[in-house]
C-alpha cells in the first residue's frame, strides 16, 4: 500500500537561522508588529510503498536522516500526512 | 497573548519541483525503492502577539501571503502549532 508521508526538518535549538532573522528584521517596516521568534524549516512530502504504516514511517525516517537532513544541525520528524 | 504559528508553504500543483525531482532520482542508488512523488516545501514558525486565536491566524496569513510565499506558484497555509 502507498502511504503519504511528510518529513518536517527544523534547525536544532541554538543553531543560527539567518533567514528567519532577516524576515524578523523586515517585519516592522511592513506593519507586522508582535511577530517574534521566526524560525525556518523544510518539508518533504512523498509516497512510500510499504506493507503497513509503521514500515512506511521507518523508511521515511531512514531517508530523512540519510538524505533529507543534516542530523548535526537539523532535526527530522517523519509522520503520516493528514 | 502569544500564539505559536506554523506557516506551511508548498508548490502549487503543476509547478515544477527540481529539488524534489533530484531527490527522487537519487533514491534507487541509496536503496530506497518504493518512494515516489517527492515534493519539497518550506515552513516558517513564529509567535504572534494577538487578542485571540483567530486574529493571530489572520496576521499569520497576511504575513504568509505578503512576505513568506509567492502566491503565483506557492500555496501558504497558516495554523496554530501543535
Amino acid at each position: 500500500m502507498n502511504y503519504p508521508i511528510v518529513v518536517d526538518v527544523t534547525l536544532r535549538a541554538g543553531i543560527a537561522d539567518p533567514e528567519g532573522a532577516t524576515i524578523e528584521r523586515a517585519l516592522p517596516a511592513l506593519g507586522f508588529d508582535g511577530v517574534a521568534h521566526v524560525r525556518t524549516g523544510k518539508t518533504f512530502r512523498f509516497d512510500v510503498e510499504a506493507l503497513d504504516e509503521a514500515s512506511a514511517i521507518e523508511v521515511a525516517h531512514a531517508l530523512a536522516e540519510r538524505l533529507l537532513s543534516n542530523p548535526v544541525i537539523e532535526r527530522a520528524v517523519a509522520r503520516l500526512e493528514g
